[in-house]
């Protein structure tokens, strides 16, 4: 049983965060009041505080209320207790670390696998994967680990952007970051463009959004596949 | 004693690879007829001997020999004996855990510290400052540490780019990025661009080319230096 929205971004240029998925966020927590927060990987280095508020004053007109995980002295039974679950973006390397350091990968895991209602946006859907190793962040800090959730049988590339044709940039293109990732690593990557989302319920797994999504496998040519279509076989 | 060039970049828009650099490497290398070359940042995944044959190519205008480290069954003898040295772009994350594998990181620092002539461009110049944790590389591959050479008494930000005000990606800039850097972590960040290099002689250190370099400093708004300035005294 998974019931998951796996979303590039968390908000969209000349927008308020999370109103492109209002109604797609109404749905995933339609039999939950309450609802946990994750605010590790901290955008920009904003406190815990700081971030849960700012989520809290969202989810209020959604008539859903946030607990920060940071503010109980327990944070296993935290999620343990959980009715819905929501890791915001930031940074993916402090967000991979403190679940680490806290112990709480297994507990994670295990509570979307068990069907809790879980968003994640940006480094929040970048822990979904197998591993983090196709994040865009920065190594901020050095995590016990790269291995992820493994919610998704493949890796999310979050904030996927196509190579700009009139730059005269020559630090790599997130393509060639992709490719060079392929040349050690053999899961799929699925390019997630802002304002698209994965809607995951059991076994399916769903584009969401309007745009397509760019998909890389190891050793074959990347290629598109149309919102809406289904991703569930990609593996 | 200490001789380098530590470069944004090994290639310019619209030029051929360190052909803007000629001039600067012609006089880094006066003495010396033979370089060694670490090709293990592979960039777009391309082999050790691919990397090697290319680098060769250019340098042979130069009058210089280039022998790639990996051709050697002890590249710690070879690094030991070598009297020039070049560590080619890439992925900062493969190259930084090669050198750990492969024993090299405490020779190639002491190689460097004794006066012998050193190139590095991107992800070779990452590797000159005090960790890797300030590379725009995808953690591809997991080393043992992201601690670097300490070269420099600070952190290099390699093919830096300035924030794009007509953007709209909500992906984190790279000011952000520098910024939840500093969250966490005391030293400050060079952000080179692409076209600028820091001279280090003994323990001076000027920033080459014509452009400014951007500085980012732990609790202080991000400044600019103007090309040829003293980075001396910045730690």
């Amino acid at each position: 049983m998974k019931n998951c929205v796996i979303a590039s971004t968390s908000t969209l240029y000349g927008s308020t965060p999370l109103t492109y998925l209002k109604e797609t966020l109404l749905e995933l927590y339609n039999d939950v009041d309450e609802i946990l927060f994750i605010p590790y990987a901290r955008p920009g280095g904003i406190s815990h505080d700081e971030y849960t508020h700012k989520i809290s004053e969202i989810f209020k007109k959604l008539n859903k209320k946030i607990t920060g995980i940071h503010k109980y002295d327990n944070p296993i039974d935290a999620l343990t207790q959980a009715k819905g679950l929501y890791t915001g973006g930031g940074n993916t390397f402090l967000l991979v670390d403190q679940l680490y350091r806290y112990d709480l990968i297994e507990v994670l895991k295990n509570k979307i696998l068990s069907g809790t209602p879980y968003l994640g946006t940006s480094a929040g859907s970048n822990i979904t994967g197998l591993t983090m190793q196709t994040t865009n962040d920065m190594p901020i800090i050095y995590p016990p680990n790269f291995k992820t959730l493994g919610i998704l049988p493949f890796n999310i590339n979050a904030h996927y952007l196509d190579p700009d044709p009139n730059s005269t940039h020559k630090g790599e293109t997130r393509e060639t970051r992709i490719k060079e990732f392929h040349k050690l690593n053999p899961q799929p990557v699925v390019g997630l463009r802002e304002g698209s989302w994965l809607r995951v319920k059991n076994n399916e797994i769903i584009l969401g959004g309007n745009l397509s999504a760019r998909i890389f496998e190891q050793n074959t040519s990347p290629y598109e596949v149309a919102a809406e279509s289904s991703l569930t076989t990609l593996n």
